[in-house]
Parts: C-alpha cells; sequence; structure tokens
C-alpha cells in the first residue's frame, strides 16, 4: 500500500517523560506516539522531531513527521493517535499530509520557546512543574540589557551542553525578550536552532544578572570567552516551553 | 497574649480537594490551611474565605482571614503556613495584618472569575484539569452577544444551584465578558457576590449558543424564566479561577 507522510503539531507535558527520544530506560514521548500509531496500523512507525526536548520540557508546537498507509484522512489520524495516546499527556494538535520528502526537523527554519520564572515568594500551586520558582525579586531591565548582548550570530560555545552533538557552536539568535507578567518572567527565544541545553543555559544565565550578582557585560564576557565553565548553571526544564516550529510553506496552510 | 487577624491571600490547585470548606469527607482547602496555621501557633485556628469555592474549582486570589497570636511579621507568617502546607498544592501569595474587625467575606466588594474553555479537537496535556474542554468550534461572537443579556442587576434563580444557601436570588452582574485567546476561550465574570454555581451555569448555558444550539436571546428568554431547568447544565469545575477579591481598603497597600 502507498504510504502518506504526516505533519503533526504536537503538545505535551514532559514532567512524566525521559524527553521526547528514546532512551533505554523510560518512557519518552516518541515512545508514546510511535505506540499509538502502531496501534493504528499493526506495524512498527517512526516518528521524527523537530526539537528533541530534553526530560521535563514541555511542547505547545513540537513537530513531527511520521508515515503511514494512504487511507486516512487528516480528522482520523489526528483522533486516533489520541485515543491512542491516553492517558499521557501528549495530543496531536493538528495533522496534516505533506509531501514524502517532508523532514520535520531538517526543514525547519525558526523554532520558538518560552521560559517562564514565577518570581514570588510563594511555590507554585497551579503552575507546578511548568515554571522555575525564583523566590527572590529579578530585574528584568538588567536581564534584558544582557540579553542584548546574546542576540545575533555568535559562538555559543559557553552555553553549550557538554554533550551537544551539533557540529558547529555557532548560532543565530533572533530574539531574546523578557517580560514581566504579574509575578511571572517570560523568556521568549526564537533561533533557526539551538545548542542542546542553549535556551537553559541562557536562562540560568541571565537570573544571575537578575539577581544582580552579574552585570550585563559579564554576559557579553562569558560568550566571548566559549567555555562552558565561564556561563551560569543550566535553569530546570519545568520552565521551558518548545512553542512553535516554522517552516517556508506552513503544512497546516495547505 | 493578644491576636492579630491577618488577610491571607492564597492559591490552589482545586483538583485534588472537595472544595474550600471543610466537610465530613474529603479534604479541603480550609483543612490544609488550618492545619497548617495550627502547627504554626499550637492550637486549633479557624480560617474563613471570601469564596467558597466547589471541588475542583481553581483560586489564584482566594483571600482569607484567620488570627494568630500577635508576635510574626508578615513574611514569617506566608513563610511557615507555605512550609507546613507542602505538599499540597496551596500557596500563600501574600499576608498582611489587617484590623480585627477585618472580614475576608463580609467585606468583600467585588469578586472575579475566570473560566477558560480549550476549543479545539485535541484533548488538553499542558491544562489539563485547567480547562473545560470543548472539541467542536464555538462561535465567540454570539456567546458575547447572549453574555450581554445576563449583565445587569436581574433575578438569577435560573442560573443559581439548588443547594445556594443566599436569601436572595438577585445579584448585580457588572462584566461578562468573552474573547478567544489561540485554541482557548477565556470568559470573565465581575460581580459583588455571585450565587451557588453561577458562573458555571452561565458558561454552561453560553457554550449552547456558542454551540448554535441556543439562539442569544434564548438566554435573556431563560434568565426571565427564574426557573433553574430554564437554563443550560452547569459547567465543570475545572475551567473555573477565582481570580481575585477586592475591598474597599486593599489590605496590601497598606
Amino acid at each position: 500500500m502507498p504510504m502518506q507522510r504526516w505533519a503533526l503539531q504536537i503538545e505535551y507535558d514532559g514532567g512524566p517523560f525521559v524527553g521526547w527520544q528514546k532512551q533505554k530506560r523510560g518512557l519518552a514521548v516518541q515512545d508514546v506516539l510511535e505506540a499509538a500509531a502502531a496501534r493504528l496500523v499493526g506495524e512498527p512507525v517512526a516518528a521524527t522531531a523537530a526539537g528533541r526536548t530534553d526530560a521535563g520540557v514541555h511542547a505547545e508546537g513540537q513537530m513531527v513527521h511520521l508515515d503511514l498507509p494512504d487511507r486516512f484522512a487528516a480528522p482520523a489520524v489526528r483522533e486516533a493517535l489520541n485515543y491512542h495516546m491516553k492517558p499521557h499527556p501528549v495530543t496531536v494538535v493538528r495533522a496534516a499530509a505533506v509531501a514524502p520528502g517532508w523532514h520535520a526537523r531538517f526543514d525547519a527554519i525558526r523554532r520558538s520557546y518560552r521560559y517562564v520564572i514565577l518570581n514570588r515568594p510563594g511555590r507554585p500551586a497551579l503552575a507546578r512543574g511548568q515554571v522555575w520558582h525564583v523566590p527572590r525579586p529579578l530585574d528584568v531591565a538588567a536581564m534584558t540589557e544582557a540579553a542584548a548582548h546574546l542576540i545575533g550570530r555568535h559562538d555559543f560555545t559557553s552555553f553549550r551542553a557538554a554533550a551537544c552533538q551539533a557540529k558547529s557552536p555557532v548560532r543565530t539568535l533572533d530574539r531574546l525578550d523578557l517580560h514581566r507578567d504579574g509575578d511571572r518572567i517570560v523568556l521568549i527565544a526564537e533561533a533557526r536552532s539551538f545548542l542542546h541545553h542553549q535556551v537553559r543555559n541562557m536562562t540560568g544565565t541571565l537570573k544571575l544578572v537578575g539577581e544582580g550578582r552579574w552585570s550585563p557585560p559579564m554576559v557579553a564576557a562569558a560568550l566571548a570567552r566559549r567555555d562552558r565553565a565561564a556561563a551560569g548553571p543550566t535553569a530546570p526544564p519545568d520552565g521551558l516551553f518548545l512553542v512553535a516550529v516554522e517552516y517556508p510553506n506552513d503544512p497546516f496552510a495547505m
């Protein structure tokens, strides 16, 4: 039977998972989606994601592709996968048929992440697992000034996990905005692609600036050092969301 | 020892609780807060809330008062109560010393609620328990037109739970706005006070309009009937949040 490639926008709570990608131990989002697809079609199905989010990292707009026998309409693909993924906190938000060569990861031209800090003394009750709780007040203006030093094309070695498998540490950071929304500080980061832990390492470093322990120019200096030890700690995964992935042609607009 | 009255702003996830108020069975938010206060001072403490939220209803800005021996500063009250409330999803966001006669319920002059509908085919992954999932598209413009019939001073018998203990079914609804935010429909309701289930019953009725099963004027007719059976079903508690309670003098501004 001829196959049809599908682009899926998926949402998940990263809390119970070892991350997007299958591991030797523990349950991955990929396991849940591939098992649902296998139940739908009766044979193994491989799924490829735009971003390999780490354990505990959430997604509103992760993009995935997989191939299914050509006998389903888009609503049926979405509904059937969602049915088989119960009760795991993973949902197919949208499904669209795409050309056979369409690739969720290699065709992506922009990834948007949001990092949410709950900046108040009391721990989160409603958003537990979905924010980084920082009890002491952070100076968002200073963090914004520091963030400006990271925007643009740089060697981001200082903000790259030791385990990062990318060939080059050079990335172009298109956007790194911060704003306060009540007791939250929301960071938005956009780039064609990011290094492993890059958003969490930038966030952990900007937090030092927000606390007044670092001045904004120290972030520029840390970047210039090209040494992971020169930047701040890695922020926890809880506050990070993969919000959207863009393609030259939006698969859902066709 | 002289006593000090405290006003507390508390946040909670209503999911695991039988509601704010103590019941014969099950755990109430009031139980958690009173137990924490008792552990702090070594004797029983009674807490009174502005709104007796039902089982499963959430709060970002519930207001509570209680009396403690006069030996604590505000940060200590907040921190100690939060420490003793672990691991329950209840947090004191702010604490302020108030006059002995200050009353969280009777002094309140405005209550604001938010109701969130997730209006998309896929079930919630990130916000499960904190939205009402309505898979079919709702017509927000029609719902807004219908909501206008409810604003103002009316006999809300048609939107009142059978168990409601209020003496009068007359309330003045100051605001009932709806807007779409991506795949969510957010309803904001404000009044000096609400009847039992009023927001959920209004929401369940507006959903009938959003589905096209009711016309907007049918909501006005249901209101005029003064009969609970004339209005729509009660929306589930999951999507409802007590957002804020206002007082003639903001206890946290002093």
